[in-house]
């Protein structure tokens, strides 16, 4: 039975996160902590200062992922881990990542305060390079312990400069050899918890603390190309042009269109990056390329998105005369959440009287690559405004304390109902 | 009475285009003769070579534009002006432009050859750099002679090297000074007629060898700026969404509509020119800015393009809930040809059996500011393919000889009707 009036240390989890924010904070108020920069390395350290302070087991992968241990009572039982990131984008904020592996930390520290004895060894990791980085490898840390990445593709890495990856890794503690036992198995982590802020609106403006996360959306991405015919711009008459900007506005519409009147609120399509040959005021775009990039919660969803997304085109390109090439860059499927952790989810969150809502992640995060290998699952905190990587991203401290209280009854119900026999 | 059996010399204004083609031939087979570069200054000495060979008066003016003249029986009338000018873009043909000058040294020939005494002079004129150059002012020449640059815009004009404009004017024979004494009147030149490739398929697409130019189409360009707001292309639901790109792909396509909807096809509207912020693919695009631009022949026709461009952005940015802004960047007003000019072409088309057809010009020319100074026309020879400012820019020499036979009718008609008395 699990003792009822337990909760995590709201004062002690708020310093936390004002502690770590000092590392690579800027003159906008923003956080400039990219994986392996100085700042960040920083910040590790004062990590895993933290965890041995607290008495926990201090280790650093191959992939230079940082693990904090506290043992339970039964050694030969795979650990329940949690945690996220603590690298930001350029200009961040002190939340996205963060949050996840100082809630991980306040888990421990509170098991610790009371002198709970858990089942299972109870585990925070704190997942190297998630945001985009100079060695262009995101969810780096995540993706090398899953077998996500070759030694190949890691030994390879290397930023503008030419330094390589590996030598970023090992003044991070981490190394190549250390990643040459491969992926993770069930049988070292039982249950994988994430916890990150949800960067959009919906709990927000529902006024729901907690958001339980059904699945890591996927993500399809592909590079178009539309050739149209450049001519001079005032001899050319409209019904002679083959004008390869006016396609594309057709088909950026058709992406909006699709995405918009779908019936799952949680399927999106943008397209955010698009080039124009030649580009002068006078002459008809002979060329525009643009990435298209649909996001759904399911594997149903994406495809049936794409599906439509492919007619449509095909009639544009007909109808524009113009030569349409598509080029996939990127298809990556949902990662559904597993079903016992989303309803232990539920279930405490309901015992605690905490209301929560389902919803899909829209975003990537570490739990993806984590869901291939065990049991994952993923709460989300509001976001004020909605807003992330930036500045201004913001998290209130009743949403945080509520999520950390889900979160640490969450991993006292896994420790029960998980690897009981009979 | 003119005498009818009258014609050019077909080879040997073929044998001039040639001739004049060698100078910035580059390896593409396109020209590279930009005003005041080393090419551009040997095609002009060959070009007075040519007219002192034909016993021609050469004279350069201010704006180092090249003046050939063959005197009247009546010194005392003003003068009939024929030409274009000589410089291209960068990698274009041998046509635009020369096939105007070189036209108007066929005549000043064929009236050599017969010993024909006009009544008024007859000059040639070859304008400084019509298009686009380093210093910054395309129709240069022809501005400069009509009072449309003060001496302080031509004298403040410099490339990106630092060079003045005055400087390059004095190589090639003109200077600042010699624009002191004001525009041209219509006491020195009483009717200036260009010939010019049309660079559109209306006339070829309808196998007629002559375009009578009704009007030199006015331009109005616009800057526009979208606001939008960028956020997660994956954690933004669509409805949370304001989109720059999204609601600029509305506009562009709206100008499009406008366009080819407008009861007259010389009406024309493209967007050529377009940036993107922060143009990352998994970001909704914050900012689009492009240019828009809008022709049309007479002021009618621009003025309600204009306004339902306008009242269509209102409409679009609202329901978009974008902020827009609008800058405007050129509003040239249309320049109507001359109508004793336009009747005199088509009474010489009709006297000689050759087809022509009455267009507006679409591109901007000389002639329209020649228009504001004195009686104004302009034919045009088909272009094959409606191909222009490339390599394979080109004109077939039947239609070339046919406009040159009405460009010489015409002229000998307009020194018969011009400055008569009684």
């Amino acid at each position: 039975m699990i003792d009822t009036s337990l909760r995590i240390n709201r004062d002690r989890l708020e310093h936390s996160i004002h502690e770590l924010a000092v590392y690579g904070l800027n003159g906008q108020g923003g956080l400039d902590r990219t994986a392996f920069t100085p700042a960040e390395l920083e910040a590790r350290v004062w990590l895993m200062a933290a965890l041995a302070d607290g008495g926990f087991g201090v280790r650093v992968d191959g992939a230079a992922n940082i693990w904090g241990r506290r043992d339970g009572e039964h050694l030969e039982l795979p650990a329940i881990v949690c945690g996220s990131h603590i690298d930001t984008v350029p200009n961040g904020g002190k939340y996205d990542g963060a949050l996840g592996v100082l809630m991980a930390l306040e888990i421990l520290r509170t098991l610790n305060d009371k002198g709970i004895v858990t089942r299972h060894p109870f585990e925070l990791v704190s997942f190297s390079a998630e945001e985009p980085n100079p060695f262009g490898l995101s969810t780096f840390g995540s993706r090398a312990v899953t077998g996500k990445l070759t030694l190949e593709q890691i030994s390879e890495a290397k930023n503008v400069e030419g330094k390589p990856l590996t030598e970023a890794l090992e003044e991070a503690g981490g190394s190549l050899k250390g990643l040459g036992h491969g992926p993770i198995s069930k049988e070292e982590v039982g249950a994988f918890v994430e916890v990150h802020i949800e960067q959009g609106k919906r709990l927000i403006g529902r006024g729901i603390p907690v958001g339980v996360v059904t699945a890591i959306t996927g993500i399809y991405r592909e590079e178009v190309t539309v050739c149209g015919e450049a001519n001079h711009a005032g001899t050319t008459l409209m019904e002679d042009r083959c004008d390869a900007l006016t396609a594309a506005a057709e088909m950026i519409l058709a992406a909006e269109d699709i995405c918009r009147t779908f019936p799952a609120a949680e399927v999106v399509g943008t397209v955010g990056q698009l080039r124009l040959l030649p580009n002068a005021p006078n002459i008809i775009p002979a060329e525009v390329g643009f990435l298209a990039e649909f996001r759904g919660e399911t594997e149903a969803q994406l495809h049936a998105v794409v599906n439509e997304w492919s007619d449509r085109f095909q009639l544009l390109g007909q109808r524009r005369r113009a030569a349409v090439t598509r080029k996939l860059i990127l298809n990556q499927a949902p990662s559904p959440m597993d079903r016992t952790v989303i309803e232990a989810m539920e279930r405490m969150a309901g015992m605690l009287e905490i209301p929560s809502l389902r919803l899909g992640s829209m975003a990537g995060h570490d739990a993806a690559h984590l869901a291939s290998v065990t049991r994952s699952g993923m709460l989300f905190v509001p976001s004020i405004d909605g807003k992330s990587h930036c500045p201004e991203e913001e998290s209130r401290m009743d949403d945080i304390e509520h999520t950390a209280n889900v979160l640490l009854y969450t991993l006292l119900d896994l420790d029960i109902i998980l690897d009981t026999k009979g």
